[in-house]
């Protein structure tokens, strides 16, 4: 069984670091493909991949539209809207320099903050005729800056969709939207910079290569930790220990949402190849989609048999969540070159999708559209797969996993507590019962349809 | 505070004008991408951008799905992929040509429709085994034709599809699609010629990168103008001065309308920079990309908290049309190279939706789905803004607004009083109350659900 | 007139033929692309071109989701991303090598089964610094293996799409899966082989660019002998020969699958031109773009007109119809280079899904989406149109439909029956009044929505 990983990948996500790309431009396996070329090139597949990743926003948009009972429907339209355009602000006031620029380590610099092209592309653009060495100032950058913004960007705004899921039906709006400024504009940056803006869990060799634990778990720790803070819905769970379905308004939406997010992992972990200069670089792009696809396709099927196994029916939710387990499960190694194991991989995550969701409605953990199962705990396990089948150190890998999740969990318990006990996270019962649609929003998502009667 | 105009942009869409472009290949810039690779990108840019353009289409559909009573809401989608389909059939038969072909200043010429690929394609295409002097001739060009032909034909889709929303619910569906004929294979092209088609405002120096006055604003005065003539919908201003919000019937649909304009926009500014074929031009496209998501996000945000100030509650439909305001401002000049500003751009875009939408209900202008204030308004907005913060004169941008919005909305008043005064363009009374749903295709949207009984 | 036929289409479509493409490698045309770039571009246009076309399977969920009633709604959804993720699974594990491996002429081997990279890849992406030689031996199979795998297997999925929708309401959920899982791992690629494998109907010079025949109607004849082995929906059909129509239940999502499908039916026939090396490519990428935009709205226009005329209104269901009965019928040839002749050829598949639907109904055939129409017979005709607008020979364009509907129809027949006399194939009675989604699923679409008592 021949594995091979693409060495210099965690490295490449790092901005800037000219050697990495120098060395890779002046290597014979680009000979034929000019500097220039290998520019223009990388950079498009930064701003397509991207403009797939973005397109994730609107999947898990609708995947929590349809997973929420219509009484909360448009404000979790709001909130996706919403927190993909804070996403995006604060990458650019905060996050970017935290994240990339001049890291310690630890944490970046805000010297990245409010970030612009850079003096080279300026002269550039600015040319009226460009000479060679203006060129050749731009083109060592190896992709342009701001299609390396646009692509990081559109990772940060993945990992805060995945806590509006998990905390919907019962979360104020406003105190969710501070955390995600803080989600996105600090927490995220600084842990990322320990791998992606290569600090120090980069230099111990951890490897996740689109971000199983850096986006996906990362997610799922501020989720998980906020529905501990916030509590369950009213009437989710008895207190004789029963649980209370409280089934989604619209399945086709959240089937729609689904699709939308595997069309969406093709650009997030191909464009996570960082280049498509050579062409070994375009050979693991298409890999990496290969994977993706199969991982994405084994969790579907397997959460399908299990669940027919288990309740005697297929349940069309838990499948689509199996895909989703699949596909963040293949995320931090979707470059294995025995296309085999990632139907291993995604197959995992689809059995782990499974098996997690009663075992956090024992524990009453409220998560409405199963967001912690698909993204932390598959998360985990993407992360593991790569010291198991990939060319990751176990040892490392597990380091990463509990660091990452010890900082995301902890801040975002700080932060959870610090707004409960001052604005406050969670609505009045009544207001919870009425929808928050109404109370927060004072519209509805169906005016015209169902009866709003069935507010529990 | 640096900001760098491609200063060939609007030349660069004209079509053919082989001198601009060839001066491109054969600067120093240039070197180290050959002029076939050159090609391919360029067109393979076209296609992929234009793709994304053409999704926009749905976005539209979706969005004013989402926005109209259930009742109306087959007739709207049924005007959606009509008005796409007329788009596309009109702007071969005839618009390509009068926008593109020997323009004279002021129009085209009927030359260019029944488009075909040029000679030098067709001989590059049949040739066994093709000469270098065969596809050097083809190269020239800079791009395929077809690849031009197909993204310049999405743009005049998006113009035709604002209509659409603004008049909903009570126009007539033949009516409709006529005017809709001559908009895409007339009036659009006509003006269009002006500026992208080298004509008298491309002269004088009028500056609109991707559209916010060529598309935007020409479907915006459409619209106007036919809700003007068309009138309100019944009930929907009372004499007294009340207004009754007629809400729309699925809010996700209308939040996953606003996300599929947001990701096609990428394809509509990225794409307008005409060319992928050196490193300066990817770069002006990340920088487009980058500036076109910031646009976007600051206009959500503000509309967000505009009406949390003045309607104690956010709005989510206003807060979508916010997103969508923000992009039409940014459309005219997503090439700033600072990119604060078109976080100012485009947050200036989501004021003018917020303020704009009252002043036409005071007006008693009927607009469904608020196109007038995210087109219209931002689209002046947004070609303003390249005269103060980009490279245009802000005289010249002045000029070149009044101009096409004398145009569009003249032609535009002339061919809905003819429509009005012959076939008529307004449904009976009854038949609105009804919904055009089953008086114009005889279905219903959502046959199952609602109660049909909210007819007002 | 002239008309240009890409002469090397069908062999491109043949895995690894490196005769074929390193003939073009070394042609003239190919001068100014280097081999590694050509390689990169071929790679990338598979792998954008096949994220679109995966994007077709999200189109019909949609598609079928708005046409089935909201009983059987959850259902549809969940045979939609099954069936997309069994046939991506059962082409890895079988297909891919019985279509593309070692073609005898009428079927692959098993050699290509558990498909990975090749060991020149394997090669270069191992080495640490990768040799001239090492990136020849990759860069001479013209594209990475995976990415073509990729591209392959979408459309596999796109075949077995058509299936779900003409079934729908009243088979059950795992005798369906099993059929697909038939459908995408043996039926489908043995017939694949004939054609874009290499094998006899290839070598008589048959012809179809992207699949009329070999995705479309192989499609549709599955479809069609399922539902006649089916039988009609309960009450579908009276017996005094009256038919009683069963509207889809949300025509906004029919409408949002239409769009999707367009969009993506870019990629499916786009990326089938196999190449993006050399401007020759790059304008035939866009030539087929173009033809397959304007065959869609030819057929959506037509549809619109007829139906007006028929039955006094438009129907909207008919004329999304029209856009894929457009779309199937430019698909076997959309390389026409006069751009008229598409619009004829959309437009008569816009006539054929309009006269087709009553024609079925009178047959008591019932296809719940329209399938049949627009898949098979506009299959039929497309595959016709190349014989008579494009380069095929009508006799062996004659000869091809015939042998594919032979055996698609054939072993179709005999799974279903095979199905139908051991697991059953069809719901109870009381079950089809119940709704699938309870019966199969346990849950329903759209819990809150709808009385629930329409089930006739």
């Amino acid at each position: 069984m021949t594995m091979i990983k693409k060495l210099s990948k965690n490295a490449g996500k790092i901005t800037g670091l000219g050697a990495v790309l120098a060395l890779a431009f002046s290597a014979p396996a680009h000979a034929e493909v000019s500097a220039e070329t290998g520019y223009i090139l990388n950079t498009f597949s930064f701003l397509v991949n991207g403009a797939l990743v973005m397109w994730m926003a609107a999947g898990f948009a609708m995947l929590e539209s349809g997973l929420v009972r219509s009484k909360n429907t448009a404000t979790i339209c709001l909130k996706n809207i919403a927190l993909y355009s804070i996403a995006g602000l604060m990458f650019y006031l905060v996050g970017y320099g935290l994240m990339y620029t001049d890291v310690s380590g630890y944490i970046g610099s805000l010297a990245g903050a409010f970030y612009n092209p850079s003096d080279a592309e300026l002269a550039l653009l600015g040319a009226e005729e460009a000479t060679a060495e203006q060129v050749a100032a731009v083109v060592g950058n190896g992709y342009s800056v701001a299609s390396d913004w646009f692509f990081q960007m559109v990772f940060v705004a993945t990992a805060a969709s995945i806590v509006s899921g998990t905390l919907a039906e019962r979360i104020k709006l406003w105190p969710f939207l501070i955390f995600t400024i803080v989600l996105t504009g600090i927490i995220y940056p600084i842990q990322g910079s320990w791998t992606w803006g290569g600090g120090w869990l980069s230099e111990m060799g951890f490897s996740d290569f689109a971000g199983s634990s850096i986006v996906h778990s990362v997610g799922g720790w501020a989720a998980l930790v906020g529905a501990i803070i916030l509590g369950s819905r009213r009437g989710k769970y008895g207190k004789d220990g029963s649980i209370h379905p409280m089934p989604g308004a619209n399945l086709p939406l959240a089937t729609l949402g689904t699709f939308i997010l595997w069309l969406g992992w093709f650009g997030f972990n191909g464009g996570s190849v960082l280049a498509l200069d050579s062409a070994a670089n375009a050979t693991w792009m298409a890999i990496v989609f290969t994977n993706t696809n199969l991982a994405a396709a084994a969790g579907v099927v397997v959460a399908m048999i299990l669940t027919q196994l288990i309740y005697k029916k297929i349940d069309l939710t838990m499948s689509l969540n199996g895909a989703i387990g699949g596909l963040v499960a293949i995320t931090a190694g979707p470059d294995l070159t025995n296309h085999f194991l990632s139907i291993i991989v995604g197959g995992i995550g689809g059995v782990l999708v499974v098996v997690s969701v009663p075992v956090l409605d024992k524990l009453k953990i409220d998560d409405v559209v199963g967001a912690i199962p698909a993204h932390l705990v598959c998360g985990i396990w993407g992360t593991l797969a790569v010291g198991i089948f990939g060319a990751g150190d176990i040892g490392t890998q597990i380091i990463g996993i509990l660091a990452i999740g010890a900082f995301a969990a902890g801040t975002s318990t700080i932060l959870w507590l610090a707004l409960k006990f001052t604005v406050g996270i969670r609505v009045h019962e009544e207001d919870e019962m009425l929808g928050l649609d109404k109370v927060e929003l004072g519209m509805e998502a169906y005016p015209e349809f169902g009866s709003g009667s069935q507010t529990i």
